[in-house]
């Protein structure tokens, strides 16, 4: 069995922002040498998530519209007495997911024709990081 | 380690459709002989889901009433500029998730009470896949 | 490989009420043994959920009303003609998700420095477990 284990980081120029990691897991899975297994990609703060869906960018400005409606910047949110200003951030990811699990076939991501890998950023200008976590057998046999 | 893979297929009748498939993932399980882990059951096409709730119509029927208010179809979307109709489809799904990780303990799908997986469909009439991922210790012993 | 499960149970005082579990998972994790893997935290009940995020107080209570804005209680559910009176508890738990996968590396939790998991019960005052499931590589090599 392999475990291997890696960091995506990630300072965005806007605050909002969706970026394609696709390539990056995929060439982390192949470092790992996992033949058949599964990889965690997973946001490690809470004001980002990681999601699976389309890469049209109509669709990602649909997402942004869409999540503005349903979890607003600018209320009046409790975080916001702390000093904070990104309760929206907070809500947006719940939203999107924090994480997702992809399964590895014969040494590389078995994602359906359309399945891209994305970080969704709410509250960047500042470094962050994903982990990419890769389990499963290797090469070498059974193990 | 056992890692065993397999896929279900859908094409559904209607556009939207929510299909219980807790037998057909116990039934790879089964299979796989894995006896302690983990199965992912994933959709691999980005307008469909993988849930886990109740099997109860009236529910079914209100997850779909609510999902219609959250991610309405029908908007000026700007996915549909590419000649696409199913933007909602992209969020409805993201509502529900794309994806669960099941526990297996004594060779069996380890659910409460009342947990049954679904394959959420929003933009069916055709086929679709889901990937079920199976990894763990099989009957052999330690491996 | 080791496979470790365990469970939590919960009984909350108050139909909705959101509990921090980071220093129980934890706890599963170093008694497991495992170094290098990953472990499952999923609710077995479908009215809870498990995710993470900020332990902070102003949170907390921002999610809460939020969840209240997009899945209501009171409103008149189909699923409430079976005689329950918890639909929205179903949609609160669907938006913050029923489960997690946290990476372990050196023997911890890897989570960032604002992660924190919490149990999220959306129609409580009665027994509840959550499932905890550790798969890795122990201290003892290369398995």
């Amino acid at each position: 069995m392999v475990v291997h284990t890696d960091y995506l980081v990630f300072t965005t120029k806007k605050r909002q922002e969706f970026v394609r990691i696709t390539d990056e897991v995929s060439s982390i899975v192949k470092t790992s040498g996992v033949q058949e297994g599964m990889v965690l990609v997973s946001a490690m703060h809470i004001t980002a998530g990681v999601f699976v869906n389309d890469w049209e960018d109509g669709l990602i400005q649909d997402f942004q519209v869409w999540l503005e409606k349903l979890a607003p910047s600018g209320l009046d949110y409790a975080h916001h007495q702390t000093g904070e200003d990104n309760a929206d951030a907070h809500l947006k990811r719940t939203i999107m997911g924090h994480q997702v699990m992809l399964p590895i076939t014969g040494g590389k991501l078995d994602l359906g024709p359309w399945e891209q890998v994305f970080y969704a950023e709410f509250d960047g200008r500042r470094k962050k990081r994903v982990v990419v976590k890769v389990m499963g057998i290797g090469a070498g046999g059974s193990e």
